[in-house]
C-alpha cells in the first residue's frame, strides 16, 4: 500500500506557532523530511517542550559550508518513501506555498500517483515582522503589501509607502534593492526595518530608511536570515528611533507573546 | 491588577489551522472577544472536538442585517475587561496583522497601560487558496504577490501573471479590480480564481480570466466571504478549466488536508 505526503507549514521557527494539524501530522509521521531553516528549530523546540514523535528525522537542509540536498533528490526521497508504505510528512519553514517549493513537491508527488496534501503555516514574511512591533497593514498607514525575494521584481514594484514590501533573502541584495526602491515613489527617506534571525536566539533589529539601511546593515554586520520590511508601518515599531516613529504608536517592545 | 489582552490570528476557519500557542491562549482565557468571520467557525469546531474553554465568549462580529459593533467599542471593551484583572483573547479571523485592525487595537490598549501581546496566524490570504490547489509563488510561475483589499490600490500595482495578486474582501468589486488590472501588463487572459467561504460548507472555487471573471461571478452568484487569486499560478489548480490549465500540474482537487 502507497503512503501519504504531507506538506506541512512549521511557522517561523517557534515551536507555539505550528498549527494544531501540523502537529498532529508530525505525531502520525513514519518519517519526516526537514528543512533546516524553521523546520528544525521546531522539532528541537516541540522536543525541549516534550513532544515525542516516532518519527525518524531526515534533514535536507543547507548546513553551513555544505551544499544542500538538490530538490530532485527530495522529491525523489518523498516518493520513495511513500511507496514504501510511509506517512512522510515534508516539513517546511513558515508556509510550504511561500518561496518553499511546496507546489513543486506536490506535483512531483500527485504526477507519481502518492497520495499528497498541503497544511499551510504561519508565514515568516507576516510573524517575523509582528515581533517586532509591525503590522503588514494598519489604517492609515498601509492598505496593501507585496512579498518578494530579494533578486526579483523590486524594479517593477509600484505604490508608495503605504504599500509595505517585505523582502524574503534579502540580505545579499539590500543595498541593490533599497537603491532601487528608493528612487521610485517611496523615496529614500521611506523607513526600513531588518528582522535578523526572528523568533531565533540572534533575534535582532535595525530601523533605517531606504537611504541609510544599507550602510547600516554593513555597519552591524547583519547576516541571514532576515526579513525585510519597507514602508510607513515601519514607524509602528517600537525599535523605530524618534525621528521615524509614529506618534500614533505607544508600543513597547516585545510585542509578540 | 490588571490583566492581560492577547490578540490572537484564528487562521482561516479550521480549526486545525489555530496555533498551539493561540490554543493555549483561548484556554487560558477568562473572556473571548471574538469577531463572528473565521474565529466563530473556529471556537464552533473547537467545541466540535471537545476542547472544553472556560472562557465567557463575547460575539462582536459582524451579523448578516446587523452592523458590527464598532471599533471603538471594540477598543474599549478590551481596555474595561483587562482593567477588571481578566486575561482576555481578542480572536480575529486569519492573522491579526493583516487588514484585522489588530495594530490599532494594540496601540489602544498599550497606550492605556494594558499589557497585550500578538499571537500570529495563518493567514486567508494564503491557505484559501492553497486548499484550491493555487500556491502564491512557484517556480517558473509567481516570484512575487501582493495582498489588497478590493477598493484600495489596484490602479497601481505593476507586474505581470508571474507576479500574483490576492484579492481580499474583493466580491463588491471585481468587475472593477478584474478591469483595470486586465488594462496593465497582466493582460484580459490572465488567469483568476475565486474561492468563495474557503474551509466553510459553501466552499466554491471559479476559475475564468480578468476578462471573463465577473460575468462568471454574477451568473453563479458568487457571494462573500471570498478570495480572488489573479496570475500564471492559478493555472495550477485542478479547478482550471483544460484550457487554462497548466501542463506542469497533476494535482488533484482536495490539495488541503
Amino acid at each position: 500500500m502507497t503512503g501519504l505526503v504531507l506538506l506541512v507549514g512549521a511557522g517561523p521557527g517557534d515551536p507555539g506557532l505550528i498549527t494544531l494539524r501540523g502537529l498532529r501530522a508530525l505525531e502520525s509521521a513514519d518519517v519526516i523530511v526537514a528543512d533546516r531553516l524553521g523546520a528544525r528549530g521546531v522539532l528541537d523546540g516541540l522536543a525541549a517542550e516534550g513532544v515525542q514523535l516516532k518519527a525518524e528525522i531526515v534533514d535536507v537542509g543547507k548546513l553551513p559550508g555544505h551544499h544542500a540536498v538538490p530538490q530532485d533528490a527530495i522529491n525523489a526521497l518523498l516518493v520513495q518513501l511513500a511507496e514504501q508504505g510511509k506517512t512522510v510528512v515534508r516539513l517546511k519553514g513558515g508556509d510550504p506555498y511561500i518561496f518553499g517549493r511546496g507546489g513543486e513537491e506536490l506535483a512531483h508527488c500527485r504526477e507519481r500517483g502518492i497520495d499528497v496534501r498541503v497544511v499551510s503555516g504561519v508565514t515568516s514574511a507576516i510573524s517575523v515582522p509582528a515581533i517586532a512591533g509591525i503590522p503588514l497593514t494598519h489604517r492609515g498607514l498601509a492598505t496593501a503589501f507585496t512579498v518578494v525575494t530579494g533578486h526579483d521584481q523590486i524594479q517593477e514594484l509600484g505604490g508608495g509607502r503605504d504599500h509595505t514590501v517585505v523582502l524574503l533573502m534579502g540580505v545579499g541584495t539590500l543595498a541593490h534593492a533599497a537603491m532601487t526602491l528608493g528612487r521610485g515613489e517611496r523615496g529614500a527617506s521611506c523607513p526600513v526595518a531588518i528582522i535578523e534571525d526572528g523568533f531565533g536566539d540572534g533575534q535582532r533589529v535595525t530601523v533605517g530608511t531606504l537611504e541609510t539601511i544599507a550602510h547600516q546593515a554593513a555597519a552591524r554586520g547583519v547576516r541571514s536570515p532576515a526579513v525585510v520590511v519597507v514602508g510607513d508601518v515601519v514607524r509602528l515599531s517600537p525599535y523605530a528611533p524618534a525621528e521615524l516613529a509614529s506618534h500614533r504608536s505607544a508600543l513597547g517592545k516585545d510585542t509578540a507573546l
